[in-house]
């Protein structure tokens, strides 16, 4: 396939544009079009420019507000509540990152909950500038229907992911961002159209039965947990701080069946915030550093995000690399 | 085996002339046989009256101080720090136990940070009662090198727990409470003594290659996480969390070489509270409800804690079953 390769601000616009067309007000595309951006920048291809059609058929069957204002609650010194407005997560969390950051080192910690929300990108665009900044933030959001709790038959929770980022004294941040479910959806479709079986524990069939067929999760069947009862718990947990705290939908909660092509589950975000300077000893990035040097005594090669930060550095030097099919596409969408 | 049935109140008594037996102060002695009393109560088994050795032989060899006064640090509006001068985690929680509770409903959400402190227990028992009054809870503890990092060949992680309450309208909270580690130590203890083999997953030997012999894993081995690398970023999560935050040793930085019979991990504890009354629609509790719903329909009939209250109702009403052996050792323990 043709390569070429864009810059990040050419891609920005480019993506803005398709946002635009589709609906959105100028400052969502702005935001979401530099969140996507941003994850093709760093090879995270499954929330690049790929989500670009989930956004652009959910806009288009009118099942996300892209014109919606979110509104801010200040519940407490601490506690900072979003109402969406049936828009997405992302412009909250840009509407509230100044108070929020400003409450997190006034009380040590904060948190945002974020409702009534779509969010279709990875959890890490939203981390990774607080430890930056030096603080420690954690976020779970939940999805839709399509993974079984740990001793049921029938999907329940969504892939329900969660991403931690905690600063270091003088390089990258770490930051991990995983699916509570065994793999993502996306892994499965792949997987079916490679003709490949899954490893045991990926999902269960139409009738609750283990299967490593990826065409009978598709069809009907459902992702299992990671890690057994442990991970589902942790799934649990998810849905509990993303829709029972935030206020939005439970993933089994919504039905978007009357809007064809929806691609973006209406739930809800959490974000929590915690000062590292108030660490009890040692420079908080200090001591990361120290973990991170005892894991490589150990062996340990690869951190979490650290497979990005070099691909950042590969796509700032040389440009995003993308076919030119991909990029023959985006224009379409843009020109649509 | 002979059976018996002895009273919370009596096996509370007899656990606290142990711990005074051993050197504790009559506080601490209190606090420690409260919260085994309680583990044992509701038939969690591995870190009820089977933790008295652990605790007594650290207390003799003199690696935990078990008259340590633990001092608070009050950092900011949301943010509490203690330091256990050595001594045990659950004094410095209940010190700070009004205080936290107050900045928690007064902020919405308020963090202890506990360093310099032992923890032998669940940590269920430090969560269960924050429940009980509204809010949820999320506690992390670092333990002692026993688990590999994923990808790694030997061990920089403790089994690393983290426990999670959350309140309901009208019944028992959910509270999980789990090692991050494929398995507690004391479960490979037993599959050894019995010759079983391990799960696959479960470990590796002293050459850090895979192993399901529960022998290879004892002599030199280790453990490793459960779910794999998604797994092994949340054990990363909790050593960040309980040591770098609070202020307390990473599971690795502790040497107790020097104290045989030393068992309780010199690490930190990091424990997060939210006031529920804030969630951002209908009341917490009923949301929480109404997810328990939602997995009963979806076939699940165990939920997290539920075990239990139910092993909790039966010893209240009949007493703890103890073993006649038992009973004989705890009591030989109290007049040693």
């Amino acid at each position: 396939m043709a390569q070429s390769h864009i810059t990040f601000a050419d891609l920005v616009a480019l993506l803005e544009a398709i946002f635009v067309r589709f609906g959105t007000s100028r400052q969502t595309a702005a935001i979401l079009a530099d969140n996507c951006a941003r994850c093709e920048r760093d090879g995270a291809k499954s929330h690049g420019i790929f989500r670009m059609k989930g956004y652009a058929d959910s806009l288009a069957t009118g099942w996300v507000d892209g014109t919606a204002e979110p509104v801010l609650e200040d519940a407490a010194a601490g506690f900072l509540r979003a109402d969406a407005q049936n828009g997405f997560a992302q412009p909250a969390l840009a509407l509230a990152r100044d108070l929020l950051i400003e409450k997190t080192r006034t009380n040590g910690i904060a948190l945002l909950a974020i409702r009534n929300s779509h969010h279709l990108s990875a959890l890490w665009p939203d981390l990774e500038p607080f430890a930056e900044q030096g603080l420690i933030a954690l976020s779970t959001v939940n999805s839709f229907a399509c993974t079984v709790p740990h001793g049921g038959q029938s999907a329940v929770f969504g892939t329900n992911p969660i991403a931690f980022a905690a600063p270091t004294r003088s390089g990258e941040p770490i930051v991990f961002d995983m699916a509570t479910s065994s793999m993502a959806n996306g892994d499965v479709q792949i997987a079916a159209s490679q003709g490949r079986q899954l490893p045991p524990g990926s999902g269960v069939d139409r009738n609750g039965n283990p299967t490593t067929d990826p065409n009978e999760i598709l069809n009907g069947g459902a992702l299992l947990p990671f890690g057994g009862h442990k991970g589902s718990s942790i799934s649990m947990m998810i849905e509990l701080l993303s829709a029972a705290l935030t206020g939005g939908n439970y993933s089994f909660e919504f039905d978007w069946s009357g809007h064809p092509g929806a691609a973006t589950p209406h739930t809800g975000q959490l974000i929590i915030l915690i000062n590292a300077a108030l660490a009890g000893a040692a420079p908080f990035g200090v001591r990361t550093e120290a973990l991170i040097s005892e894991m490589m005594s150990a062996g340990v090669t690869r951190f979490p995000g650290q497979h990005r930060f070099a691909r950042r550095k590969a796509s700032d030097a040389q440009g995003i690399p993308l076919t030119t099919d991909e990029l023959n596409w985006l224009e379409a969408l843009a020109a649509d």
